[in-house]
Parts: C-alpha cells; sequence; structure tokens
C-alpha cells in the first residue's frame, strides 16, 4: 500500500512540503480553505490598491499540476484525531500515515475578539480586499460629506502594531494618500489625512537592530506617518480607538498586532506556546507523534533561547526539511538529521522608495535597501508569470506614482 | 452664477459627456454606484479569469482628476424630480439646471426576478466576481465530491440568452474547463465539461447576419459548446433549469438574456418602451423636457425602423454628443443638430482565437476577425495604463494558454 500523507495548507511551508515528495510512489493530498498560494509578504500591497490579487496569488492546484502523486482540495479541517490517523472536513475525512500542519496563523485581539469588525486584520486575500475597500471607500465618504459636517474621522487611520506589516502598511497608505490621489477630490484634501502607527513596546520593528528601529520611524515620519510606542490600545468601537487615555476619532483602524493559532489543533493533546503555537521537537514533530509534523507560523521551533519568527523563510525551509525527512522515513535511512535553519535575513519597506534590512550584522536602510528588498521579492515570486506580471506592474508604478488597482468591486452602500 | 449639470453614471455615456463639457465654466457633479469606469465589453474575461478587475476598471475620480469642474461622488440615486429639478441620494440632494441619465440597465429575468440567486447576470465587476467564483468552486466540488457521488451537475454550464455576452461566456468557459485546466484535476476531466447555450429565437447572435450566426454556431461547436435554439427556459432552481420540457441537471447557470432598465426613471413620467428605456426625442432628450437628456442602454433612440442597440459605441457617442449640445445651449447657440449615428460595425468573440466581425454590408469570421477584435479592444481601453496591462496579459495569455486569475477571493464553505 502506498504510504498516505495529508497536507494541511499551501502557504509556503505546505507546498514547498509538497513539492519535495515529488517523484515519491505516495498518495499526497494537500487541503487548504482556499484554492491559491498566496505570496503572503506582499499582501499589504493589495489591501492598498498597489497590486491586484491574481499578482501576489496563484491557484495551488495550478501549481502542482504536473505532479501527480497529489490531489489538492478545498476545504476547511475541522479536526485532527491522533488515535485513528484521521483529517476530518465539514463533511468528509482523509487517513493519514504522515501529517503536515502548515495553516499559518490568524491575528489575534489578545481576548477582545469583539474588535475585529471595527480592526480588520491581513492575512488573506479576502482581509486584503476587506481592508482597501475601507480605505477607499473612507475618502469617497469624506469627499461626499464634507460640505456638510467634519470628516476628520474619514481621513485618519489607525494602525495598532509596529511589527513589519503594520510599518508597510502605514507607509503604503501615506504614500496612496499624500501622493497618488493628490487632485482626485474637490472638497477633500487627502495630504492631509492623519496617520497613527500605535505601537506597545518602545520601538517598532523590535525584531531588528535598534539603530534600524529609529531610521525606519525616521523615514514613516518624512511620509507623514506619527509613530506612536509605548502606548496601548485599550478600546476600540465602530468610530473611535482610544490608546491609553487618549480618545481618537476614526472610521479606519487596521490590526496588525498579535497572531495566534487555529483552535483546530487543540486536540493534538500536546505542548503549546501561549499564542497556540505548538511546540515541536528538532525534527519539527510532535514530541508525542513522529508522523504528525508541524511546520511555519503554527509552529514553536526552538531557535537562539527563544522560538523562530513567523516569517515566509521559516515555513519555506521548514517544508522543505519535512518533506525531505519523511522520503528519508519511508526508505528506511537511519541517519536522520533535524532541522538546521539558514537566516537569509530580513526586510521591511517603508512607502515606495524606502526599506531597512538585515542579515546577521550586516544592516542598510533606504533607497538601497529598497532597492535589494524589490529583487528579493519580485524573484522569489513563485512562478514566472507572476514574476513578469509584478514587474510589468512595479516598474509602470514606479514611474508613474499612480494607484490603479483603487477599485471598491462590491456594490457598497455608502 | 454658473450652470449646474449633473450626470448619473459614470460609464461610456455619462463619462464622455463630463469630458466633452471640459473647459466649461459649468459645476458638474457625476454621481454613480461604483467607484469605477468599467470597460463592460470584456467583462466577460473578468468573469471566466482570464482578467484581473484592474485591468478593466478604473477609478473614475482618477480619469477625471484634472477636468477641475467635475465633482465625481460616489452614491446611488434614488429618485429624480422634474418639478424642483433635483436629483436625490439616500441622505442628500443635488439640483441641476441640465441632467445627463447615464445609468445603463440591469438583466431582467421576464417578471422571474426570484431567478437571478441561481442564474446571476454580468453587468458589474461584482457580478463578474460571483460568477468566476461559482464556476471555479463547482469544478473543486466536482473533484472533491467525485468519489462518493455523481457530481455531472457540477461539470454542467448552461448559459441563457445567445447574444454577445452569452456567446462570449460559452467560449471562455469552453477554453478554460477544456484546455486551461487540463491536469489539473486527479478525480475528474474537466475537458469533459458539458456547456449548453439556450437561446429562445431561431438562431444566436440575431442582430448579425444569418451567416454570421451560422458560423458562430459553428465555431462554437468546434469548442464543445452545445448550442439550443428556439428552447424557452420555463424555470430555474438551486440545481436544475427546465429548458421547455427536458430538466436538465446544473449548479451553473447564467443568465444573459434581456435587460431592463431601473425603476428610479419611472417618476420621469414621460414615454417609456417595454423594457424600461426612455423613448428620447432626435436630441436624446426627453421629449416633455429638453433640460433632460437620456443616452445609451437607458435610451430607446429611434433608428432604422426601430431603435439603437444597447452598446458601448451608441453610448460613447450620444455621451459626447450631449456634451457638446449642452455646451451649445449655454452659448446661446440658436440651431442645434440632432444627434447622428455612425455605425463603426459590431463584433463578438468566440473562444481564444476565433470572432465574427459586422461593418454593414462587411462581414468576417474566424482568426482574423478576432485578431481585428483584439486590436480595437485594446486600442480602445480607456487608459494607457491598462491598455500596457491588458496587452501584456494577453500576450502571454496566448502564449502560455494559462489562466493565472483563477482565484477565489472569498473565504467561501464548500
Amino acid at each position: 500500500m502506498k504510504k498516505k500523507i495529508v497536507i494541511i495548507g499551501g502557504g509556503f511551508g505546505g507546498l514547498n512540503a509538497a513539492k519535495e515528495l515529488k517523484g515519491l510512489d505516495v498518495e499526497i493530498t494537500l487541503i487548504d480553505k482556499t484554492n491559491h498560494h498566496l505570496f503572503q509578504p506582499l499582501l499589504y500591497q493589495v489591501a492598498t490598491a498597489a497590486l491586484s490579487p491574481g499578482d501576489i496569488a496563484f491557484p495551488i492546484r495550478a501549481i502542482l499540476k504536473k505532479q501527480n502523486n497529489v490531489k489538492v482540495i478545498l476545504g476547511e479541517v475541522t479536526n485532527i484525531e491522533r488515535e485513528s490517523k484521521k483529517v476530518f472536513l465539514q463533511d468528509d475525512y482523509y487517513e493519514y500515515d504522515y501529517l503536515i500542519i502548515a495553516i499559518g496563523s490568524r491575528h489575534s485581539y489578545f481576548g477582545n475578539s469583539e474588535w475585529e469588525k471595527n480592526a480588520p486584520g491581513l492575512k488573506t486575500i479576502s482581509d486584503a480586499l476587506r481592508i482597501r475597500e475601507r480605505i477607499l471607500l473612507s475618502f469617497e465618504k469624506a469627499e461626499r460629506y464634507a460640505e456638510r459636517q467634519s470628516v476628520d474621522k474619514y481621513l485618519t487611520f489607525v494602525i495598532v502594531g509596529g511589527g513589519p506589516t503594520g510599518v508597510e502598511l502605514a507607509g503604503a497608505i501615506a504614500e496612496i494618500s499624500k501622493k497618488t490621489m493628490l487632485k482626485n477630490f474637490r472638497k477633500i484634501d487627502p495630504a492631509k489625512t492623519r496617520i497613527l502607527l500605535v505601537e506597545a513596546a518602545d520601538r517598532i520593528l523590535s525584531t531588528y537592530d535598534k539603530d534600524l528601529s529609529v531610521k525606519a520611524k525616521a523615514h514613516l515620519e518624512e511620509l507623514g506617518v506619527s509613530v506612536l510606542t509605548n502606548k496601548m490600545v485599550k478600546q476600540i468601537n465602530q468610530e473611535s480607538v482610544l490608546v491609553d487615555d487618549d480618545l481618537i476619532e476614526t472610521s479606519n483602524i487596521i490590526w496588525a498586532a498579535g497572531n495566534e493559532v487555529s483552535k483546530i489543533l487543540k486536540n493534538l493533546d500536546t505542548e503549546f506556546d501561549k499564542t497556540g503555537r505548538v511546540v515541536v521537537n528538532k525534527f519539527c514533530s510532535l514530541k508525542e507523534d513522529d508522523t504528525i509534523f508541524v511546520i511555519g507560523d503554527a509552529a514553536n521551533y526552538n531557535y537562539k533561547n527563544g522560538s523562530l519568527p513567523g516569517i515566509a523563510p521559516v515555513a519555506l525551509q521548514q517544508g522543505k526539511y519535512v518533506g525531505k525527512l519523511i522520503e528519508q522515513i519511508i526508505k528506511g535511512e537511519k541517519k536522520l538529521k533535524p532541522f538546521n535553519y539558514f537566516d537569509k535575513g530580513s526586510m521591511a519597506t517603508i512607502g515606495r522608495a524606502k526599506a531597512i534590512l538585515q542579515v546577521g550584522k550586516f544592516k542598510l536602510s533606504g533607497f538601497l535597501a529598497w532597492l535589494a528588498w524589490s529583487l528579493v521579492h519580485i524573484f522569489f515570486l513563485i512562478t514566472f508569470r507572476n514574476k513578469y506580471k509584478v514587474m510589468s506592474e512595479w516598474i509602470w508604478y514606479y514611474i508613474s506614482l499612480r494607484n490603479g488597482i483603487r477599485l471598491i468591486t462590491n456594490r457598497t452602500k455608502i
């Protein structure tokens, strides 16, 4: 009997695990809630109307169409049973010999899940389109009502969380409001848009060295973003956010603080960290069950007195590693090597032409870092087609300073 | 006092009227339900996942940003009052000296409006995304359930209406199922997809000469589409359609038959035809009120013992004409010329590389017609940016036969 491998999630981890298993005589089932693999590092550009969903997402079954040992299933996993070795969907189940859990994470509201509807987070294409629509509609409302009432709340944006996503969103919103949309309105001046980035710690981008945080803050302030550090969000309502004791009126709050892992893992009966990640061993598997692997954002993998961060390269490397490992196990190899993370550095963009970059001790900021960031992101995009499209899109975007994807695609009541 | 001109609708008619009034010392308010101008002739390509929304739609306020006499408002008109010369939105109103109504049409279900939820029509980006999602989800469901039950209904597509939209949809669905998606699935064979085009009249594309209808039918049949003429749709349910006495099981019904105009025009107290279009005089205005113009799909303009068809060139030419006419009226010119339609011909594509084309007596079909169709559509796209994008997209699409935009962007339960 062929061994059955089930992979949950078609992100960087799951997809690379599947690809690594190419050519092996096994039955792989890859299950995802969406039909596409998403290049998540560029998702903020969809949210801020610089790229279309089709530029950064690609149907999983198209990517894997030549790999005949994989079947792709669109569906949502509801439960995992370790005893019977089954993965349950709403109305069917799949048996596994080896299970790879690569489900990523959702944003965490730290117990205030009711904040989500007024402060959406950014993890999926659907999230990005929702945020895009809110941003664009807000300017439309301001223009429409400017003659009759104060429209400051429509022209105030609050981004909660000063990690890479928050920083990139704040920079991109500053660019579109203060540059791209100039002259588009008659009654309001989009350049007067207030953009606040709120961070609970004492500096933004705290995973980078301190001098890069300082530079990133300066770059953001040049773009007109107010960076508030050591500030806690206490309450979120439809038209305001309470930051420490200041009530800020705004109809645009975006959540970019904190992650948590889906509760479907709870039944695994193993060790979790406080954000719900599974604490895995050095082979990326459960301590109690070496047929179940957890990789990417859903895993807590011990690294340098802490754990590996939830970024694409970690998921990608773990995916490849686990794919290889399963192949070795099936072939009966005895000497299995633990996972070894190769740190290629990390980077974040600030607006249209600046970035920060850190690889070990090496640091860079400003335009050169942005250039490096652009090249890396363009060339890492999974398929040639997307590379070609994103590149032509970006070249045009950079030349023209226009933002062509500013579409509100739902028929929205205003 | 400056004259106030209100334009309802930012399609081909409204947008071109606004542009024609450029430089005139008037106050123009352009109101649209969406924030974008849509290149509707290519909408079926968004519905069938060949193009992204951003390729064929562009924010109205970006198009008009340099024309300072226009204010763009996102909002839905609820009523028009001729006596007080006011256009009402949900919670405000705009006064006009001249009113241009360019609201287009919606699809008509001939009194069976309950059919809409199971047989959506195609007029807006939102419609197109809904149809795209239904098509893609249907293949996903077929793949997921193929081992347990018959999935024929998921692999049967019924398009109602053999006009250009129906023909183009049928051809495009045939292309993606029988060519683009080959090898994407393990349990189903997308090449076995059944595609039925149902037309009540005795031939499809009845506005073209008969020999072109015959050729179009042959092209469709080559692609694997069954063309059913002289057939009436009697009933539509969630999983079936009754065509004459045949019950066809399908979860994919698309409506491309018939148009009707919004009921907000009812209060105009003038003459309507049976599809709700306003019967206008030779200056495109109401017979009873020469300050109100109705153009494009919402108007019935007498032409060759019938009326002008609801196609983009008519709306575009009427928009320009009315813009010019209002300028002449304001400047006090006495000799006003009636509208004169210049027939540039019409064309429709069938699949990826065939089309039919008719300009007066001149007729063409097959690949050369398709080439002509492609060039015309690419070069008529409103902005250079879109031209550039659609062209690069199409070149790639044509070379690769891939369909890259096959995204289901909502988190959909399956």
